[in-house]
């Protein structure tokens, strides 16, 4: 389970990863690099802002080892320029949460995105990483990688092909697409985007491998609930479908049943994936399967009509450093979400049997 | 916050539904029908399996008026015909949870689904009729419709339509599509679906109108977060998107972002809704709206090949009483969930401020 | 965990066990005896109000085995006799929560008590029976007995005794206070305080035997911690000790602290246990003690001044059938909420490692 | 709602209060000043160790005022000195938790108490003096004292005084007692028994003044059962009573009942207040009263017997800078927990009623 604080730009963001067993390797590096995916400034196709976005643990390990206690860490904020953001003060930005917070809390947060800047979102690659050293004990890998920006799709073969592929193919490319083709296509498409000061969306594809069957609670907390769950909590997360999601409204019952076999090794498969690895709830022992779709970022570097806090109409001008495709960056966030809700899953599965 | 309990062929299913503010005027009458629009047998497109899906309340409601404490309920279980699922106990199903719950739990649940089974969403029919009642105090409304079955569409602009328009035209028709040119497609495709027995899927779409901005969490919990979760947690379901969802991935930002006007009231609005009434996790005072997937059901009457628990390929017959289509039989139990996810966050959001 | 809903006047009182993982054999006989040991007008020194108080499982066990989803159940309401309290649906019962209730809710909750009579507890003892069920697979057993009534005490080494000797004890008298004298006393003094219109205290033990080390989470949710609340979440209850409690504020720390010792079977153990079984809020394996105090129960059969809604003074009569001492109906329900808590820790310590 | 991590050793310890409303004025200045009660080295009669335990805020304030996301903290740990506990790496302390956490997380813990060091109620403090000043607005203040050392009392009436002359009174001492002849002798008891190398426990009243009528939930979530886990979850508590308490098991119903009057102002109250201020576990708008007992500290400065990790008995030394009686410190703790407890129940309060 994870808590989390912070503002875009305060003193620092944070967090609290409760629940972890005592006893796992916490790989340092492993972590570290999981946040390097993360952070902005890392290619010309992301935003130029720069964070060095290091994570300091401050509990809950002990020489290497967690201890089975809260485990708490910080990443400090750097590069805080409050003058950025000045001229946002007293106005509402289309996409943005600054009129929904004022609505809710009665005051205006910090310029700059506050509590809803994709900034918090590195607290959750920290704890995902955890999760995903846990899950490494029971050789479960998460797998997002870029599947479509815009228009152009990577081939959808990809999501039937073994993670530890897909991992060394998407890291080719700046995109994090598989495809390397498709992600060609997809960075010149980006680079033209952000010279119009536009910005482009996209669809992530996901896949858990080695998830044994089993995990998953029957009705309100089934395995997909809380999948969607976390996807749609992610920063311009628009949708969510498992296994065919969508287009299975488009074929018949008898299309859309996978058939159970028997494999070589007396055990129970299914020979299709239609279902996403996904049972009444409960994962069946197939590959966990699921595309989540982002929305272009609402920050353009174009002017927009608005209007201020008094409702008088006002021209907002786009300047800073933003990203013109936030897709390459959220891969990572889609596979920390995803380890941490099927870590959680797994530990409260203990408890399924006497 | 409901929690349920129940299979479908126990004595009866029922739920808990705790946090109903004391002081809510409980229209049995109303929740009656609101759990007869779920209810198997209604129509000649859903399953022939009679239940009168009459509820009872047993606590929390003194003289008509919830008292503050738990309201508690049960729905008897009629018609169990054990014998009509004697033939599944050694197999698995295809798209059934029968083989995931054996894995999670290490022996096979009653036949028929047991709890997995959806007769269980009657529960959350009646919980969301409650919520429906506190939310009518806020003059909030959720309405539901079917928007597509396999390849039939309803025209796109009702979701921009009043609820009660949709609300009126929707219940003109079995298939609960407020299209009525498009609602007598989608029958003649169910009843013809029916007579291969075989099954069909679709879309769902849902408006929550009337939402006072403000409403939903920061971070984990934000309002669509909840809403995937819950939409996800039907059985059945395959996606989940709000507003311009996996369509916002085909647009630029500058076409995305919904532009903030100030009305004739000095209420500050959007002109376009692409955000679906959502911004940063919190209502913007906008209609929300949002789509679920259902797959066709799993429940075929054809040959269908899989295997036992030991692993021997058999050949499954088609046998019993189900349902073509789910969707009509879907629209109040998406409704019901969505009510009790406002009504959460909206309770939750009496503590956002001093 | 358990909910549970229901007042003392409605048609019936029920709830949810959730979490009881699957495989557990349902001994149905053992849940209603210790049902049994609760009910009203089990004896002569209990009040007379007869309610047979049998429990109907509604789901969740299958041919006598929990099936891991929720076990709903129901006990229904007989004798309800509504004009016993007619009498007092304007005024305030000293020590009654009628006031409080009016103040929380905004209106006055059923007479004869509604959600705040002990009659709620009945579902205590039937969610603490199967814990009991599922802590014997650990062989944990928890045993508790009236320890004083008033002035009048047990002999305090009961608590040092086996559990099966308490339990073989305590049932031969109306108080099941193992201390056969002092029962003597206590059943007089009770008979006495009836005969009075008065109603008498008193002080519950309880021990939970071969209870592993390592039970109960080291900062909030610490063993001692979730046990207090538990029992004082019991109606009537005003205290809660464990260990040496309250007399361990009068001793030195070289007296209270317990000596690390290894026994023959180099199990690790204390020479004395005035920790009662507890370090740092897990079990050290030794057992866990601890002692409720209860107040006499509020209503009286004599004549109280009081006020009514508006203010206006006025006596209350004493009428009705009451428990002069609630202390022999409450020991089955401390053992009850005791085991629930045990249960719970146990199965969230199958997370505490990798 | 509160959750902490560090550890006594570490780089700091910290937490997040998430649910603070929104708007309110964040005074530094007290919350460093409640902290500074609980600082180790702050007089002759606590523990020499200095820590100066400064606070830092991370999150969740802008320009002096809550912003309604969750509040992150942290304080630093100084003067390490891993060398005073190298020599019990290898033995169990008795009293202490090593034994348990071992047993537990199947590892040993950092020497000097870990997560299990009285160093993580700072934490406790910097939240609770956040609801503190959330409290005030509603105007409610929350008082604790010592009442006893040993077996040195405090005039029982101080329990009925005003909580701002229990303040002014008990911070003239060093004891915390309001009572300045028994503070004199407990001063010295203190002092005589660290000159031996023992320590000393005893009790600490408090009381929550202005608490509204209608706080508290009605089964599980009792205004005292919180109050009791809070308790309970403190280093060293071993009880808990709230009004009368274990006394009131003592006396006949008739003389514990509080009688209902009217006042002047028409508002209802009760003559006396044995109940402590809740009735069916919701307050009644008298004031709340608790006691607290605390054991003497594990930690004493004389050799003591114990064995080692495979059992061999060994002689502990007693060396390094402990406290010899915790309860001056452990007064701002107190008033932290149930501060917390009272705000949590008075937000949660705000759904009671539509």
């Amino acid at each position: 389970m994870l808590s989390t604080f912070g503002e875009s730009h305060g003193t620092a963001i944070g967090g609290i990863i409760d629940g972890c067993p005592a006893g796992l390797k916490i790989d340092f590096t492993f972590i570290q690099n999981e946040l390097d995916k993360r952070k902005p400034g890392q290619s010309k196709i992301t935003t130029q802002r720069k964070e060095s976005d290091s994570v300091e643990f401050l509990s809950g390990i002990l020489n290497g080892i967690s201890t089975g206690t809260p485990i708490g860490f910080i990443i400090k904020n750097e590069n805080q320029k409050e003058s950025d953001y000045s001229h946002l003060e007293e106005t509402f930005r289309p996409g943005h949460a600054d009129f929904t917070y004022l609505q809710k809390y009665g005051l205006k947060h910090t310029a700059g995105g506050g509590r809803a800047s994709a900034r918090e979102t590195a607290c959750r690659v920290v704890a995902g990483a955890v999760a995903k050293l846990f899950l490494k004990h029971y050789k479960i890998t998460v797998s997002a990688f870029v599947q479509s920006v815009k228009n152009i799709e990577a081939d959808k073969n990809w999501m039937e092909k073994k993670n530890s592929l897909i991992e060394s193919n998407k890291e080719k490319n700046l995109v994090r697409c598989p495809d390397a083709r498709a992600a060609k296509k997809m960075q010149e498409l980006i680079e033209q985007t952000k010279k119009n000061g536009n910005t482009v969306g996209g669809v992530i594809s996901c896949k858990i491998e080695n998830i044994p069957a089993g995990i998953g609670e029957p009705v309100f907390d089934k395995l997909q609930a809380e999948l969607a769950k976390a996807m749609l909590s992610i920063n311009a997360a628009k949708g969510f479908e498992y296994g065919l999601g969508f287009d299975s409204t488009k074929i018949y019952g008898s299309e859309m049943n996978d058939v159970f076999i028997s494999d070589k090794n007396k055990s129970i498969k299914t020979l299709s994936n239609n279902s996403g690895g996904i049972l009444g709830g409960i994962s069946n022992g197939m590959p966990v399967t699921f595309n989540v779709a982002f929305k272009p970022v609402s920050t353009i570097m174009q002017d927009q009509n608005s209007v201020d806090k008094n409702g008088k109409q006002i021209v907002l001008k786009g300047k800073g450093r933003h990203d013109p495709c936030v897709l390459p960056r959220a891969v990572p966030i889609v596979e920390a979400m995803a380890a941490l809700v099927v870590a959680d899953l797994l530990l409260r599965n203990r408890s399924s049997k006497l």
